[in-house]
């Protein structure tokens, strides 16, 4: 099983579906390639339709895109686990990655994932409405599920695959939380399979001008 | 069980999730909210967080975002069968449901749905390139699928439900397709529980500013 992935430094989307396969101890090539050259667009011209990245290749299934990716997973080879198994939380959790797939485009786009950067932005009224809901969201999933697990569902779930780039920005623009949303960022800093995408991210030296956003602190 | 839906002419989040759950015989009750006014909110307010629209409430559980209920339906109501059988099948139509939830939005901006008007619009090169990877999506299935059931694999699923809304906005701005591609049209434009909701578009005449765009043909 091959999962293609851009740089870890910048790459979101990337790490969503490498963060649950790591963390469900799935066994699998990575394949990296640096964004915005020449050769990401070359290798993947044969691999997928839309040329992005991440894009998994298990024998002769193919599947792109970071949230249809994760669903393949755990369909294919988590029985269903990488979701909550109560029903209301699965619900839950359901909207909360579908939320982040389709939206906080203000978020995204005023404060691109770039892990070896610390920066300060000047953010549009969108883009702190944005961290407010995701202020929200964190702090009622830890009010319920800090003490049991420490992930937004207590286990992980694609839940946090999908809300953990987010968290990386907010650590990059230095974006204050209230107390309850601290302990989810605490407890997705602690996890030792980010910390070795983190560490190999902060090594790279490739610059994607688009991606460089705000006044160094 | 409710779901909560915005205006038939403009709303296509609220398409998807209403025309899979009309489509699958699951009974529900409607409740039309328009778009941009207090009452809106008003109403929504103690129904979801996001105050958008679509959301289903289905006894104590509530979901949102029009992808998270279309897979919740496919869950508790329908066995997983929304989805194609076949596991690669199932992964494209996944990875192809997910491209258009997190995607497309040049296409989506600059061509809103607007089921009751005919327009001309100037777009964007990234608008353009929208429209040529819809048109290659629809007729590759076309070409397998065409005469195994009309739909993108063959028998209605929910990529089906992420695709449609794109077929109105196709109309509207008279955007020429491809021959393959339009078979998939065809079959869209006769489906009679589309009809019904195109019926009720068509004769709602409230305007949303934002969301009338081009020139009148
Ligand atoms: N919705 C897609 C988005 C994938 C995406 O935009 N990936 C970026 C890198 S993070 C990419 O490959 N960009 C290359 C390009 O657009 O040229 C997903 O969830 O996987
Ligand atoms: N990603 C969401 C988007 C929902 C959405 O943006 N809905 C629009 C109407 S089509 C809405 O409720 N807008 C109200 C507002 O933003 O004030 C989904 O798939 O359901």
């Amino acid at each position: 099983m091959k999962l293609y992935i851009g740089n870890k430094n910048y790459s979101t989307w990337s790490l969503r579906a490498w963060i649950l396969m790591e963390k469900s101890g799935i066994s699998f090539e990575e394949v990296k390639l640096q964004l915005d050259t020449p050769q990401f667009y070359a290798t993947l011209k044969s691999v997928t339709p839309t040329q992005k990245v991440p894009c998994l290749v298990d024998g002769e299934v193919t599947v792109w895109d970071s949230l249809a990716i994760c669903e393949y997973i755990n369909d294919i080879y988590l029985s269903g686990k990488a979701w909550p198994a109560h029903k209301a939380e699965k619900a839950l959790a359901r909207s909360l990655a579908a939320e982040m797939h389709s939206g906080f485009m203000a978020l995204r786009n005023e404060m691109p994932m770039n892990v070896r950067a610390a920066r300060r932005v000047q953010l549009s009224e969108n883009a702190q409405k944005d961290l407010e809901r995701i202020d929200q969201i964190f702090a009622q999933q830890m009010n319920e599920f800090a003490d049991r697990g420490g992930w937004l569902f207590g286990a992980f779930s694609i839940a946090d695959a999908m809300y953990i780039p987010v968290v990386l920005r907010l650590m990059t623009y230095q974006i204050p939380v209230s107390a309850a949303a601290q302990k989810y960022i605490d407890h997705v800093m602690a996890c030792e399979a980010l910390q070795a995408w983190l560490n190999e991210g902060k090594q790279e030296s490739e610059i994607v001008e688009q991606d460089e956003a705000g006044e160094p602190v």
